[in-house]
């Protein structure tokens, strides 16, 4: 009785909520949501605890992955973790710069519990047990050629990246250092962690962060997708690599094109689980004297090299290009572009038809 | 017709998912959530950008705070704005240690929009134009005596803490090192831009947080009332500051127990707005042998001193002691103690009475 009274009595909410429906986006449901830390380490100094509070045998808790999540109502058995790349923090899956939504919100209305981590050493979970330097970054110019906004200081004609400047000044604040070395056991330890919290996952990747998760992958049966959105690198079955691809300035910038090696036999987990590999536009077809233009033309060379293999093993991977598909003018960010929702269409057509 | 269809469809999702009301919390609901970078400054290198990126000419936004916030239906007019102490980020809101919800859940639940902020230099707003030493902190069995779960190794009898040693671990690992010196300037200006997308609010602080908040209570017109669980310190008009609290154990710690003063037409500023002071249980009446209970002793009763100001002046500012209230056990983190959902309530009955 008390809960039928609890039910109508929201649901009248939800109807004047729902009035709202004409402006903008129905209200979220959420049934739970919260933060939660995963895997890291703990240490003890030597000494005993002293009146004054010395660090003598005090312990430090550190080097873990940091989660916010969200559960819907009727919740897929599969959930969406997301992964970021270099520089961001899971935060860079919710908001876009201009204040729309982010795939956190679009796949929670498709009915996926979300889990947006920050990986060990970064934004929330930047808790270190060593002494460390952080640099400042000026590198501002740099990451709006280099993440495909434009040619610094214009914007691509047609690009999917607001051009107001408030915009571009919340973009380049979602930026956060390294508290630390980027140590790829202890990300992915992190990342496997939290996948002991989501349970079975699609994992989502962003750039650097898709090397991580092609390792999540390998170590956590629990990863059963990956869309990985322009991943920076790609791992090959040892005696099986492609030739490093070169540069005039991809070696100027110190960037080594130099594909990694793995054991077969870990490459081969990649082959059991659906992959989608999805790149924006404005990235050449061939080798191209504007430095990052040239970075992205080897990348996506890669990632072609990468699904050959991938699929001549059996497994089933694909590369989109999204101009090729018609959605065109994205950035690095594809999951903030201002046409985030047609490729959030995109990718769950794939995961429709892959069973998710 | 197809706003009514959607509406429908939404509706019998939602009753649906009201099944597991006998269970949990009845589902949230949020018309609008994101993030959003809030103040800060922008410097540029000299020099003109180049072909390898060198940082010439090249710019860094840094020194914002970042704030997460969700708005449900029919939001109240005043929002819950949540600035974290020392140590922690705006996540110390949210979940508890224990995996309940915290008071972001709990005011959202009340009709209050919610704004959780990360201070500049912390967490996700951790980007500093300025090299920086990030050192190492094994401290947390200082923090388990400071912070009064207990004394080191015992927790306090009938301690509102949960008692598993899971839940001790994400309390710990909440943690987050300061990417830089802590400006009370630089602070003051995060909170006071993240007021600015907030309007109105109710500022709630925890411990070093409460200092920010008066500052920023003083400088924003838009903080309509504070509610400060345990700061840690307290402003004085100047020529009216109360005698230092000295002791054997504060003055080993180098905890300076010199009462801050400012000028008088700043602190008038805090009569014109309600405040409540909220102290948890396990504080001793007078001075203790035992350090972190012995700056609680003096830190309560610079608030008792800090409100006897405040009201002689005409305002209105309270102090509750909760265990005079009956509601027991409570540690530092009074918003995430196990008995949280008490004190919401005596927070709520508080700005009810005062027009929120």
């Amino acid at each position: 009785m008390n809960s039928v009274k609890s039910i109508s009595i929201i649901t009248a909410m939800f109807l004047l909520a729902g009035c709202n429906l004409h402006d903008h986006e129905p209200a979220l449901t959420i049934l739970k949501q919260g933060w939660f830390s995963a895997g890291g380490k703990v240490t003890h100094e030597k000494g005993t605890l002293d009146d004054v509070y010395k660090t003598d045998g005090q312990s430090i808790h550190y080097d873990h992955a940091v989660a916010f999540f969200q559960i819907p109502p009727h919740a897929r058995k599969t959930s969406a973790v997301f992964l970021h790349g270099n520089t961001q923090t899971g935060r860079c899956w919710s908001t876009t710069p201009d204040g729309r939504e982010g795939f956190a919100e679009i796949f929670l209305r498709k009915g996926f519990s979300t889990y947006l981590i920050d990986q060990p050493r970064r934004g929330n979970a930047s808790r270190n047990a060593k002494e460390v330097s952080v640099a400042p970054m000026p590198v501002e110019q740099m990451y709006f050629d280099q993440f495909r906004l434009g040619r610094w200081p214009r914007f691509y004609e047609g690009v999917s990246f607001p051009k107001d400047s408030a915009s571009l000044d919340q973009f380049y604040r979602q930026m956060t250092p390294d508290v630390g070395k980027q140590d790829m056991d202890v990300i992915v330890d992190g990342v496997s962690a939290v996948l002991e919290k989501s349970g079975d996952a699609v994992l989502f990747t962003h750039s650097a962060g898709g090397v991580y998760g092609w390792f999540a992958g390998i170590r956590s049966s629990l990863v059963k997708a990956v869309v990985a959105i322009e991943p920076g690198a790609f791992p090959f079955p040892a005696g099986d690599a492609p030739e490093p691809i070169q540069s005039k300035y991809l070696t100027l910038r110190g960037i080594s094109a130099k594909p990694m090696e793995i054991p077969a036999e870990q490459f081969e987990k990649l082959t059991k689980i659906p992959i989608v590999i999805y790149f924006g536009d404005n990235i050449p077809e061939k080798h191209s004297d504007h430095p990052s233009s040239d970075y992205w033309y080897a990348t996506r060379e890669m990632a072609f090299e990468f699904a050959k293999r991938i699929n001549a093993r059996g497994g089933h991977c694909t590369v989109v290009s999204l101009p090729e598909e018609g959605i065109k003018g994205n950035t690095h960010f594809i999951m903030s572009d201002t046409n985030n929702r047609s490729v959030a269409e995109h990718i769950s057509r794939w995961l429709e038809k892959n069973g998710f």
